[in-house]
């Protein structure tokens, strides 16, 4: 492992900045203070910005495939035609993998939690596929491999009529050993690949699944990670399901964190946009983690999460790109200045915005506090691992000089990212990934690809009948 | 002027693309057909998309300097703090003008609609300097020149307290003077430069100043444009001023577009948050053309403007970056993404929400409509002047392949801008602006600021109890 030094870098230090060498040693800050010895390598950090990596904390890597194509349709139907096109060849997960971690890092995230959708009959080697990207670019990443044991159309409120849903292909203990044996496989949260037990949410999954999968997270001590009521429909169909809320039910089953065995923040749960305040007071009670999800949330007309009210609560939230068929891009500083200024409009009392450096913590610390790493990871400290990201000041899109992460996270920074690592390890260098050949990837993806107008999705048509009545549309 | 002819480049034809060649004869669009004689000089357009260029139709280029660093703040308070720290050196405004005409066209726009903040007591030399600025880059230029005969603190509503303004520190007539002067020297539409009408909104200006307004505009021939009802603060100014809504007055007092007169759609009004149903029967009736600014909107808090219901009534819309301090960028295309993507929120049928192509059309005739030149400008018309941007499709942000412009319109393009053209000349090339040193504004931008955390208002320190009181906080 090389060590090395920062030297008279501007970092964030209360209200203010201070200029500082950074020391990292054996892949953990070792210090932090202005003229400091220089240990391994001399880095100039003069006119950058460093600051602790953030979490792309959902995401579904595969999407990269349908990014700019999808119709303009809400959660439900957009995602009958995102399966009706979904890509089924390992080279394609492949590739996905390698856009997303890429993307990711150019825009100052150093983690990917990738709510992974498995080809069928080939969900190992899509997982496996998935690490081998990962681990190449060496991006830190957290693989949630998506599991459901209900069929697509089991996801639409049945409203006054009777609907009737073919059985999933798959047994749901089928799938809760595949996963089992992706935690033999491939957990090895100390080389930066974590798996996450990871149903797509109470829309798809039957309780026996979120009881296998609440199973596997305690034997393993693995993370969990789902979606949570992204749209009213999912909210309609909460209640015809179970009677109560989709949280009250996720409570009483057992799959929000639990506080009481000392596991603690190890749930995080994607979207959250239509919660009632007793909902709110579960996510807070139980420590729950809440992604914020914004360009997906408006693309998809799914709604705005009530973000400020998670933050008066004292729930954690952080941010995720979402998978790039509902964004449609990967571009995390995007999803942080969306996710922080969308709320302004919700609440008339500005003081309870959120600010540019409560936007860069949530980010960092509130992405590591999320995946129970809040003791390594999140935060420029000593002892913690470095995974880093150093921004060029003197880039025109951060010009003229006023406040650094202000401009970082209001404006519209690009081509900003000048280095980062992960665990001490450069990845970025120069403003170019420098573990793979993005060239080649971008060749690749032109290759494989070509242009398209819209397409038809035979599913959209079997089914927007009935969304449209149980919608009232 | 050089001729030159576009080979094989993409265009959206109906509902698909097509590959064709384009021939651009003095400045005109001439021609538009597969395998077209080569006139002028070739151009390889292989791989890429071929678009009219895009207006970004309400922007105040001097904001630049602040941008980054201004408090999380609604308007009123955000415009004391902005006016506090306003750049009273010429050189800043040539800079600032330059620095937003270089983002504008790396994000797609070929024309700037500058709102422009006069230096009190250089007001002639500002706007000089603007069109030097904006003649040098190239860009097409629509200077407002922003006046107003009331104090800042005017602007907002008294409620149940007295209030008292100082006097605007310039007579109403002199501002006229001003601005019938800058006509004389500065508006020669052919060129490039327009001189529009512009007072800042009802906020803070008397009825003789649009009434001055609207008679030079007449005399002239000139646009109108101004902000209307950004904030539900103006709403209820309006309501103690006039005893009824802002749009029920200007309609009163003439201001919006007259459509008798055969002077079709002149009137562009920024915002446009707060309008009632009547309010946008009235824009429809004048034919009046409503600029979004959507993430200025969410940065102040304003509101979502209720662009889906303009579209519905038949209003014509087109987008805005507004000034780089409430933004804070000048990328268009971020504007238009997130312009489009917003609505869907506001609106469950999905049926009613913005497509990508209907974005497109909104940026660019959309923009050319509201300035009365849609004859000229705003499409791929044979017969029309060449503005033109075009885009790489082989970037890695606009890959894989898929829908062009819906990868262009909802992802995040970086560096996608290959080449532009105003009036059949080429200002950027490979990526770059080609008319001016655009490493050399980076140095004078960097030069000229310094990196600081938030400063102190003492306007605001004046001004924010009441603001809170009034506003119900």
């Amino acid at each position: 492992m090389v060590n090395f030094t920062i030297e008279n870098v501007l970092i964030a230090a209360s209200d203010d900045y201070a200029t500082v060498d950074v020391q990292i040693v054996d892949g953990r800050i070792a210090a932090i203070s202005p003229n400091l010895q220089v240990i391994g390598t001399a880095i100039d950090g003069k006119n950058k910005l460093l600051l602790p990596g953030f979490f792309n904390a959902h995401t579904h890597s595969s999407e990269m495939w349908q990014r700019g194509i999808m119709s303009v349709f809400p959660l439900e139907l957009w995602l009958a035609e995102l399966y009706d096109f979904a890509p089924l060849d390992p080279e394609q997960i492949y590739l996905g993998a390698l856009g997303t971690a890429v993307e990711t890092l150019l825009s100052g995230g150093t983690s990917v939690v990738d709510h992974l959708v498995l080809i069928p009959g080939l969900e190992l080697e899509t997982i496996a596929i998935a690490v081998r990207a990962y681990t190449e670019v060496g991006i830190r990443a957290f693989i949630a491999p998506l599991i459901q044991d209900e069929s697509l159309t089991a996801g639409i409120p049945s409203g006054e009529s009777a609907q009737s849903h073919e059985p999933y292909f798959r047994s749901t203990a089928a799938t809760l050993e595949i996963i089992e044996e992706a935690v033999r496989q491939f957990h090895r949260p100390d080389e930066g690949v974590s798996i996450l037990v990871a149903p797509t949410g109470i829309q798809l999954c039957t309780d026996a699944l979120f009881e296998g999968c609440i199973e596997l997270s305690d034997r393993y001590n693995l993370c969990r990670h789902s979606h949570l009521l992204e749209t009213k429909a999912q909210e309609k169909l909460a209640q015809e399901k179970y009677g109560c809320t989709a949280v009250t039910h996720l409570k009483r089953i057992g799959f929000l964190s639990d506080v009481y065995n000392g596991l603690r923040q190890r749930t995080t749960l994607a979207h959250c946009v239509w919660l009632n305040d007793a909902d709110i007071a579960i996510l807070a009670e139980t420590q729950s983690t809440v992604v914020h999800n914004p360009l997906s949330n408006l693309r998809l007309g799914s709604g705005i999460a009530p973000i400020l009210k998670y933050r008066q609560a004292g729930i954690n939230v952080t941010f995720g790109c979402d998978g790039a068929s509902s964004n449609d891009s990967q571009d995390l500083l995007e999803a942080i200045k969306i996710g922080s200024i969308l709320h302004n409009v919700t609440d008339s009392d500005y003081q309870h915005w959120i600010t540019p450096r409560q936007a860069v913590e949530m980010a960092s610390l509130g992405g590591a506090k999320g995946l129970n790493i809040a003791d390594k990871l999140g935060s420029l400290t000593v002892g913690k691992q470095a995974d880093l990201v150093l921004y060029d000041l003197t880039n025109l899109s951060l010009l003229p000089r006023t406040d650094p992460i202000g401009l970082l996270v209001l404006g519209r920074p690009t081509n900003v990212v000048d280095s980062a690592w992960v665990n001490g390890k450069q990845i970025v260098a120069d403003g170019k990934v420098t573990t793979i050949n993005v060239d080649q990837l971008r060749q690749e993806l032109f290759n494989r690809s070509q242009w398209e107008t819209k397409r038809k999705s035979e599913t959209v048509a079997q089914m927007e009948a009935h969304y449209r009545t149980v919608m009232e549309l």
